[in-house]
């Protein structure tokens, strides 16, 4: 941490901000340029709430220098994380890409099961489906529960497929757990902190997606939360921001995928459906996200879109589905990745 | 909802839409422009959801015209609605301006009393402090749980403040409830919908505070979960958006003021503490709000800030509050309001 | 500046920065914490492009300490400035707050002069009106050009208001210097740096508006480009920022006011037209930028808005106008000013 | 365009709506539904400024059906352009994909030159290089001039790359059109139209960048200003766009690709250099526009990123570039492009 007083900052400001630094368990060392001083403070103390320093007479900014997360940073670790997946034990993170499909929400047996074989088929090796639906709308349908567990179990059998399940609240995570592969955390709930603390206590890979307007270091203090809570297997899914475009329903900044490299060796999958929301630009930002480097990709894929009870403007269809694996298969294999 | 075809679409096109409008139960209106032909869909059916129709062969797009709330809307109570806080049932949504202030977390018996008394006797009618607190890092104080709840009640006692506190899970809604006059949803909840569900099952006014990257439906939406779940008591807070700005942690856009009081009869309260993130900006931005029309500011206010657990960059001390309330009172009556 | 190393980097990365920082004409300070080090550099080069550090080996991030403009700032003048306006030299910047008030484009003798006369009337010291206009799309209306300049130059004959106008290209300077009493950049043309430099090269005060994705160190230097080419006068003119929100033609970003006064000592005003683009929002907006600490605010007005040549949504009428003028006028003096 | 009444719009709040509808020239069509009535208009009028509507009584909102843009949209041209550049002629908008390169500013005849024949050597098809810089700072280098556009003409000379720069006023258009194969607008200047109007004048192609905050929209009716002054050869450059991130120097939306391609026959080119800020995520953003279809890539590379006059923290090495093509290339084979 650097503390950068202001113009004209004398003596008393300084040694006010030093005997703060000492309070705080930090060692000062104070430099005087020709137009401010500055103090590095040294020592990790990563966990103190340290900006109140800002609060002290004379003081312009305090510039933080440690990343504010530790068990999912390089530091720690820096041989990137494999995490297998489902009753096949797929690798994600490795050299093969993951890519994961299915609805929005699980609706009927015939849907789920059609989905399941047809996404199979084309090569996926996870099947995505909502049981429980956080729905932006009390008014919208809110997921099947257990019945939909219980589909989505049933497609796992007949396919192999590992199943990829939102849970959205802690009352829903032992349910969940005893069915699914991959507990996903929504982007709602990335700061949801009893709901990170609850699956970190679960044996179960995690899916956490980025909120949709949180920072990098926000994203991995939220894995950092399901870490520290004893779960290790945490997949980030990058899933679009809020920014002021219209023609998407998020922006998709693939640009995390080099700078997530940078901080972290925990795995990355990106989701072109809701990072776009909009079936006919999906294609190309999955190609797009498989060439910047992703470990895998979740989507959106639906029997009959226009009639899916939720997200079907996003949703492609087991046809596109398929001819966009042959395409997927052929950028990873130009990066020296395979699918 | 209005579907805009594209240039080029045929009679099989439209036809397809208007059978799709059918099967969702609403009458359709054909219209042929001179480039473009465009389908009025008409009946209250806000709950469906219909952007899959954006799906269907050759449709550009789906204009949505209603707005997807109903019981937080003027269209269902066009007076305004006051609610009432605390043992001495101060009104917010009237003609005074209600002023709460606090500290971010309750850290100690003197330090809450302190803070009370100053608030008290400046003109406030409620502590606000967090007893159990939602921390980004999962290094950082996370609060003294039901310590803190009973260190606020001893509070009201003394000073009859009405206490406001946030609810961050599930598990604390029945334990808060019992304690607090006015439950407050974090920015980060505003769409954890079990949260929303569980205050609105509960006999206490809640605080919903905009999530920092929320649209104004989505807020809407948000209180239409709490009322829909049996509590009209919905006081709306907002307290700044994420955008591109680095000078301040949130950027205020207090024409949400304006904007709200044409869609909403909740009562609106202003979060000028988070919504800038820096104590020297407080007083600028709290004197604006009032100015704009708001019912009531929440402030960070804390005896010492340099050694606050949380939140330190922006809480006030007692001094600089009691001096704001002046300026507040002042301008408050400048606007026909009263302090 | 400060050289944050990354973890593990050895002798040999510190002493190649070391050397490029002695070659940029500075001091190297370096300290070693217990997770990285840093260089501190010391000496005042703020023009030099200095990131390119940022791509030396084991380099993890370079944070500049010192703000890049100097005119504009605190640092070299710190009294306020105040910038006397029109044939009755109305100071900006001072105690009475400056309300300028016109249509976004000049369309007619009959509009000008009935405009001026009405706000003149309710207490407006400046006229606004565009004789070329910077339109969006090559098909809107472009501006009166000089026919317009006259009109302005005749209502400015009749009632001594301020003329502001904006400035559109290089090639219109000398033409608009001739004319109007404040040349108007406008948001698009903020980066527009041969217009700066030619408007800096003018004996009239500026009116520069921000940019709409503009950070503040942006802003402020371009008013240093314009100050550095030879002209003071500068005031600055926050318009509103784009961000996610739908509701609003741009977010106003009031702090901007506290925050520009601890960095510059320019006069600054606020547009709420532009700022909400919404007429209803404007009279909320104008009243919290003046409880705020605005020093002026400047407002589309039209005698008939529904038929404005531009901008229409986004004028009120002269009726509202001077409303909203006696409002003003009772927050301008809650706050210890006067209009 | 479809104008949405206010609930409770009385049948004189609806006729004066018609009134104005057709006093614009347009037919009404009017359509009462259960909660709304709403008002279609019909007739191509994009070039009206209607939103002045909004401001009639009990008007909720104007919703534009049409894109604003014509001769840039595929409804006037459905098949994309194709437009040559340089002494040989390379086509940009084919199946393969252009890659432009070269440093920022031109600095010196040595640096440009060993920049030109490694870049060709690698494959380039075209040379960028800044002889006028616009600058942020008034104290940054500002760029040679004219003597850097001759630098320029003799890289041309010895490789046979076409000359991209970039032109910042209109004073500069006929010196750089002398010496430019392809003239560039900057993001700063995107909406500058008197230069998108010089430009359009003259007789070379243009490579217009996308401003940092503009919304497609406003994108494509920049280039309708250059194509309608006279010049239909118009490259839309995508150089990210700013939000909340701080990772990136801006964020770079690839899904800009396909949602231009529903939009425009145009060809679109992708700058990851400022669309990162970063050396290091250069090479995956590259690799992921091509993926995502893109036409051509502009990067920036300099023989010495550490000394860079400027945005040296952006550029790569022609080293990394070598390498860089040689991945590109696979990546093109896998969409069914080359390069």
């Amino acid at each position: 941490m650097i503390v950068v007083m202001k113009p004209g900052a004398g003596p008393e400001h300084i040694q006010h901000v030093v005997d703060l630094v000492h309070e705080f368990g930090l060692e000062d060392h104070v430099i005087y340029g020709t137009d401010r001083t500055v103090i590095a403070c040294l020592g990790d103390k990563r966990m103190l709430e340290k900006d109140a320093i800002e609060n002290a007479p004379m003081v312009e900014k305090v510039v933080p220098i440690l990343a504010p997360y530790k068990m999912a940073s390089l530091e720690v670790k820096r041989e990137k994380t494999t995490i297998a997946i489902g009753p096949q034990q797929f690798p994600i993170g490795g050299v093969k890409v993951g890519v994961i499909a299915g609805p929005c929400a699980v609706e009927s047996r015939q849907q789920v099961l059609d989905t399941a074989e047809a996404i199979k088929a084309a090569g996926a090796i996870g099947l995505r489906g909502g049981a429980f639906k956080p729905r932006t709308s009390p008014y919208a349908f809110q997921g099947m529960g257990k019945a939909g567990l219980d589909l989505l179990a049933e497609a796992r059998e007949k396919t192999g497929l590992a199943i990829v399940t939102e849970v959205i609240g802690t009352e829903q995570v032992a349910l969940c757990a005893n069915y699914a592969d991959v507990l996903q955390i929504g982007a709602r709930n990335m700061q949801h902190y009893p709901l990170l603390e609850a699956v970190g206590r679960v044996n179960k890979p995690v899916l956490l997606k980025r909120g949709m307007s949180a920072s990098l270091d926000e994203f991995l203090l939220a894995a950092e939360y399901i870490i520290h809570a004893g779960n290790p297997n945490v997949i980030l899914c990058e899933r679009g921001i809020r920014t002021f475009e219209s023609y998407v329903r998020n922006t998709l900044p693939l640009a995390a995928i080099p700078a997530l490299r940078e901080r972290t060796h925990l795995p990355i999958v990106i989701d072109p459906s809701h990072g776009t929301g909009h079936a006919h630009m999906v294609p190309a930002m999955s190609l797009a996200a498989v060439a910047a480097g992703a470990d895998g990709v979740i989507l959106e894929c639906h029997p009959d879109p226009e009639h899916a009870a939720s997200d079907g403007a996003q949703s492609i269809t087991p046809q596109t589905f398929s001819n966009l694996m042959d395409r997927l298969r052929r950028v990873a294999q130009a990066v020296d990745r395979d699918l």
